[in-house]
């Protein structure tokens, strides 16, 4: 190993995400939809994070509540001991059973809650006498988080191409659903659904029968395709197909779910429950770090009547700190009706968009639901080209609005239209963001927009695509 | 699926760790060492949680902390910021860059910081030009976290048992450093150390010379087997045979580290430095979720040379709320002298067990470093026989001693000696418990020890034995 110093990091003792790039900026503050910066810029959080702050940042409610709860009772181990924060959470998140999910497990991260959902997978077919059960398929386009098992299902190239021959052997991946780019002109939104029903069932029958344990998906999906939103049928035929065959439903919310989509959860817009349920981030507002996997009782039933034990057990567990600040977050969506005047942005923010950008010649496509919406871009409306692989155009989108004063999300970068090349742009402000701060965020991702197709070298980019 | 529902599980929505014994009993305040349940009754916390609560509860240092930090700033995204508190944590823990140790990456739990640092070796590899690098060797008898790349790490059969085929391929397991069990009468600690690198060794060349990435361990062992504690040079041995094949050595120290055995690090105690570190549990006292992994600058060279980004960005990462805890702890840490005025506890702890359990017929063996002790059970002393697999000895101590007003870990439960039989109790109280709290500890852990060798399937299991 070379004695010399390539890099010093910047003078700071953090590994920061980019080692070649500019120190990141400091943030010292953050209040309602704005973060401040040290230099005494006021930046609009248009992604709230990412989709994390679903309330805005500051929220006293919150801040009291965590407090308080930390001076009753901080932290405890969960081998013989429950804390009432943590039952009284399980109790608002599935007390009244929305589609059956009865069981709560809180953990402190995304990553951790699809790791659980794996395992929690694989633990009911072993408990249940079908221990060929361990294959895994997701879906290309999709993001679950960053450890060993969260990699294995997720469908980024990017994400994946260190780590691929440390990987979970037992995993595939199938389509999206990414209407934009791979439904047929001819097809309609019924078709669609049907033909990738049918892939993922030949995908299960590829692997064998009885070899298949769940099919993992993002119900909206997030960063690494922007959006992708199901067409009406598709997690029906998806249902179908993983009830025909035994296989666990898990649908991965941690992004898209807790009000993003204008419902609590976002499969309820799609008519079919998963078996499990994993959720994060806009869950507790990003005050505390929280995550949750929900259960259904068929699945707790099978544990139960078996070993009786998950065997999963982590050190924050059911932390109290953090459960109060999901009971605070909880209950400042009912009392402050979070989800029902969201609905009233959502449409604002889509129609703005649409106004304002609907016309611009590389918008290709603008989707999603709910206050969880991207635009994707391309070099050609007609032929949906993308922009070539070497420009890093969300990048320099994300960029030019920062300067302009907003957040978005571009996410991984590139890779939007097949985990390589495309580029798009995230938009998932908090849920109760004003409609003055919509007015706001649009003014200032238009001029970023126009910054960005003005250089030379987009343009370039352009005549050559 | 039966529509029967077999079990409700207690009538809570938690998915609670075992399903078919009694409901949880609940905590719900936390004061110094003490935690108290519903029915009033005040539990010495023996065991900080699981060695998390390191300065005790309630401190309104850290929970003021927490609250103020929370107030300016709850939580950001790291894509393209960082904030002051991440920051100066960062360089609390390694401005001063101990052994080398130069980068800091805060995360939420210690199977994420596991989950990272098997990434990192991996990266570090690729990035070096050695992508054949794939391999990694833990021990048996360890622990390492609950996801799947922890749990393909881990040394516990019981934790691997339904997750076997699911797990990581690449990967293998030596002996851990076990004095009291298996080093060799005749044998010195010295050659004992030799055995174990040369088994090392062994395994490396078993495997190919080139192919393994990282030697996984725990400094000094958590759970899993009681507090394995290394012989002198063991380390030493270990740390010669990874420079000799170019083997990255990963420290685990998310039970053993921050304080708990008398010095900051546990390597401290053992003349090496490890080139990728992990922490947590005791790093905040378990105010708030938090974890992290300790870098060598070295190792950052290696990527800031090449891609220029570790391919491992999570959503809490750098949690400003959870920074703030680990701030307050560690500015307690100094201003109380926690690591020098518990050594003194030490010696009092290890005193106390030797000469009111020393002499126990069943107590096989007293060990571990600084507040972080076991006790191994036997049926025999002599022949240092176990007790029956089917008796679960360490869960029924642990229960007794809890019923005498103390808490202590059984961790496992059985698998002390080889995985599967063995039991032993482990304690690692708060820190700065006084010397009042162990001398209430000692007595009530010799009385339920008392109560569980006075009943009759134990008395039946030693004539047995």
């Amino acid at each position: 190993m070379s004695p010399v110093r390539i890099d010093d990091n910047q003078g700071s003792c953090l590994l920061y995400r980019d080692l070649h790039g500019q120190k990141p900026e400091t943030v010292v503050e953050a209040q309602g939809s704005y973060l401040y910066l040290d230099d005494g810029r006021k930046i609009l959080d248009a992604c709230a994070g990412a989709a994390v702050a679903s309330i805005g940042h500051g929220d006293q409610r919150v801040i009291q509540a965590v407090a308080a709860q930390m001076t009753t009772l901080s932290y405890h181990h969960t081998s013989r001991l429950t804390n009432p924060a943590a039952e009284r959470l399980g109790r608002m998140l599935v007390g009244h059973r929305p589609g059956g999910l009865s069981h709560a497990i809180f953990l402190s991260s995304g990553s951790e809650a699809n790791e659980s959902a794996i395992k929690l997978a694989r633990q009911y077919y072993v408990e249940l006498g079908e221990p060929d059960r361990v294959h895994i398929i997701s879906r290309n386009n999709s993001y679950h988080g960053n450890s060993i098992g969260c990699v294995s299902l997720t469908g980024i190239p990017s994400r994946r191409r260190h780590f691929e021959p440390i990987l979970m052997t037992h995993m595939s991946r199938v389509s999206p659903c990414y209407p934009y780019r791979y439904k047929h002109e001819e097809e309609s939104d019924e078709d669609y659904a049907e033909r990738l029903g049918a892939e993922l069932e030949e995908e299960i029958l590829r692997v064998g029968e009885g070899k298949v344990a769940a099919f993992f998906a993002e119900t909206v999906g997030g960063a690494a395709a922007g959006n992708l939103t199901p067409v009406p049928g598709y997690f029906k035929a998806i249902r179908r197909v993983c009830d025909k065959y035994g296989v666990l439903l898990i649908l991965d919310e941690i992004m898209c779910g807790m009000g993003r989509t204008g419902k609590m959860h976002a499969w309820e817009w799609e008519g079919v429950v998963p078996d499990i349920q994993t959720i994060g981030k806009g869950l507790n507002g990003g005050y505390q770090a929280l995550s949750a996997v929900l259960i259904q009782q068929s699945v707790v039933d099978v544990l139960a009547r078996g070993s009786g034990a998950f065997a999963n057990g982590q050190t924050f567990q059911c932390h109290p700190a953090a459960a109060a600040a999901g009971i605070a977050v909880l209950s400042i969506f009912e009392s402050d009706s979070v989800v029902a005047t969201c609905a009233k942005r959502v449409e604002q923010l889509r129609q703005a968009l649409i106004d304002q950008l609907g016309d611009h010649p590389n918008v290709g496509d603008i989707r999603g639901r709910g206050l969880f919406l991207s635009i994707e871009f391309v070099a050609d409306r007609k032929t949906k080209a993308t922009f070539p692989k070497d420009l890093p155009l969300a990048a320099m989108l994300d960029n030019a609005i920062f300067q302009r004063g907003v957040s978005v999300y571009s996410g991984f970068g590139k890779g939007t239209a097949d985990g390589v090349v495309g580029d798009h742009i995230l938009f998932s402000p908090p849920l109760n963001i004003s409609s003055q701060e919509i007015a706001e965020l649009v003014t200032a991702v238009k001029a970023g927009i126009e910054d960005v197709f003005a250089l030379p070298v987009v343009q370039e980019a352009l005549v050559q695509a």
